[in-house]
């Protein structure tokens, strides 16, 4: 082992080769940096002879975003790759094969996805994904459950997250989202189209309220091991496969804030189409098609925990009539108000999405954002009364009826 | 350092004599072990020519409870010292002070209260602590609001949680408050005279619902480092002092619980007035004065909170109009049940009171044990509807006019 240092593509290459079981001896490797640079290197590997290939992704000291460059724990690599060694567990077909991880080099070695897209560019692109509501809600459903109270030992379950402490991501999380965006921050970032939009938030009082609601539960509300940054950029996907990745945010937080993120993404693909789609007809016909994905992940999630509930719940106080029925409602109602928060923050905050900010026509664009920080902000003002998934749908369809003409 | 041993007495006496600026070289000191050997040994060391003296606690790697026996971390001792020292900053004048920490032999050298009494005891005797209230409040205030997210930066929060990971002795209360004392559990201790009262709170799944609410807050609900046991019998006490010990069970839970805990012991005495007034007039005026002091307690706690809250709220989320109003209304719904969980446990679980056990007329003892019970499952039943503090006293004071004629 050696000390930390950042690889170059050469050293990404050497390490490969050492690696057990993975390369012939010998053969011609080519490596390729394809990170962004702002937290990780991420190295393809691949072998030229077989076409086999692989990743490296080392955890870089420093976070750069927007230009600002702030320390970041190298800790981080180890989170991830002990985050998705629990995923891969419960789910091997969901989650990239980890195949090593070396602590002193904060590096991950993992399979390589590139036959897959990030689902943010796929959606972007129009794509549909039929069965990507099965598989995101089967991830969610097997994660949350078996990381929890209801399907973990609770001693164990304690200990594991003493693991997954991890200040300084949730710090991010807990300004970025929960904080910045309701006051004139100087990280926020703005499009001075919709300033008058943003400069209303600052002032809602009512909002603020659940905001901050909704920030207690992050802090202080160890439910279950959160992959911690579960929006579309974080999934990448091609038609028989979705594989989660990056889980470095990972610690034990309330299970709504995974599924919300999940949710949030797609709502906030479907405010963006006011940009992408091509006419009237085919803007329809995708934003039921993402409501209609909405709807399904939350259903295949909730079937799916309550069937693990009711079949390896932990403890005979888990079978108490009423609790999963009680446990679900509030889950459901997290979920809303986290959907709510993680789009608002994509409008106005320091990070946005893609979905939107790549819109060229700043018209489109500008209807785009203020659709999807009224929708945002419609869902956390509703969160904590929500009782079924057909409300949070007729939520933002009725809000884009009444802002855009939308009508399923 | 030495490895792990029981001490004797005389060992007791030399590792006195080695802690600097305590005892003077050479004098003559004397050792007793006033420990009920259950989990831990307690020395007392005393010096004969001056009279100082200290206590030596020394955690055994195990428990023993009616008769039975089972390993317990040496940890917990770690947990107590780290807790006993975080108190200590907050209210240097409500626990004992403390000289020392061996973590090898699991040892805790603190201050002798020997002039204090335990508080239970002093119940008992029909005592009247007027500046208890206050005291408690205050340390149930500055404890929970500075260790909580409110009052302490909340990495360094994240961070002192992992060190409060307290796995065994959660499992403990887990066990004996949530779960043993609603099914026909091996672990229970029931008086024959009152099985048919116990049997029905095996199918009362009403209840069985809350309860099961209840401890999914103390599974997950990671709000401030609690005492985590902080009964009547972990409070020594006298007319002008009061001195919370023994923090070996303290973990990052929810607020209510250490609150709670001290509400039920107080009306867990209260109902064992059936057996220890000497008279109607007695009685009254005794159980007056318990629930007065139940209702101060919460009053000089949430004057405290409320007061910490505005001064010393970390940032400016928690200025947010209508939080701590609705935080506190959480928090107070959070206690009740709490409280009923705990007069619940103490009745037909394992571990019993003195207040009620050491009742030798069967017939008030009875009477005590089913008003006990009847008041903790009024107070599981309507927790989550509560609004003030009133609402509680009214509920006991009325069930016990009901049940055995009391008025205020």
């Amino acid at each position: 082992m050696s000390t930390y240092h950042p690889l170059t593509e050469v050293q990404a290459i050497a390490y490969s080769r050492q690696i057990p079981n993975l390369f012939q001896e010998g053969s011609d490797l080519a490596s390729q940096e394809i990170g962004d640079g702002n937290l990780n290197l991420v190295f393809r590997i691949s072998e030229t002879a077989t076409g086999k290939s692989i990743i490296l992704k080392q955890a870089l000291p420093y976070a750069k975003v927007v230009g600002e460059s702030w320390p970041l724990t190298l800790d981080r690599a180890r989170i991830e790759s002990e985050a998705l060694l629990i995923e891969e567990a419960l789910n091997p077909d969901l989650v990239p094969h980890v195949y090593a991880y070396d602590a002193d080099l904060a590096l991950t070695v993992m399979e390589d996805l590139s036959d897959h897209v990030i689902m943010r560019k796929g959606l972007i692109e129009g794509n549909q994904y039929p069965l990507f509501a099965e598989h995101i809600g089967r991830f969610l459903a097997t994660t949350l459950f078996f990381t929890s109270d209801l399907g973990k030992n609770q001693q164990d379950k304690k200990i594991q997250q003493g693991r997954f402490i991890n200040p300084e991501l949730c710090k991010i999380t807990e300004d970025l989202i929960f904080d910045d965006p309701y006051r004139d921050a100087e990280t926020n970032n703005i499009e001075a189209q919709i300033r008058d939009a943003a400069e209303q938030l600052w002032t809602d009082h009512a909002l603020h309220l659940e905001v901050a609601i909704l920030r207690q539960k992050f802090l202080t509300s160890a439910q279950a091991l959160l992959h911690g940054d579960l929006h579309t950029g974080s999934i990448f996907i091609k038609a028989d496969s979705t594989k989660v990745i990056d889980p470095e945010f990972a610690y034990y937080g309330p299970m709504g804030f995974d599924i919300g993120a999940v949710l949030a993404n797609l709502i906030l693909n479907f405010a963006a189409q006011e940009g992408w789609s091509k006419d009237d007809e085919s803007r329809a016909a995708y934003r039921s098609y993402l409501l209609q994905t909405v709807k399904d992940v939350w259903t295949h999630f909730e079937a799916n925990f309550r069937s693990l509930w009711n079949e390896h719940g932990v403890d005979r106080v888990f079978q108490t009539a009423g609790y999963q029925d009680y446990f679900l409602t509030n889950l459901l109602q997290d979920t809303v108000g986290f959907t709510g928060a993680k789009m608002v923050r994509r409008i106005v905050g320091l990070a946005h999405v893609a979905d939107i900010d790549k819109i060229e026509d700043a018209a489109a664009r500008e209807r785009a954002q203020r659709l999807a920080l009224d929708l945002g902000k419609a869902l956390i003002r509703i969160n904590r009364q929500v009782t079924s998934i057909d409300e949070l749908i007729a939520i933002v369809t009725k809000e884009t009826a009444v802002e855009r003409g939308f009508a399923l």
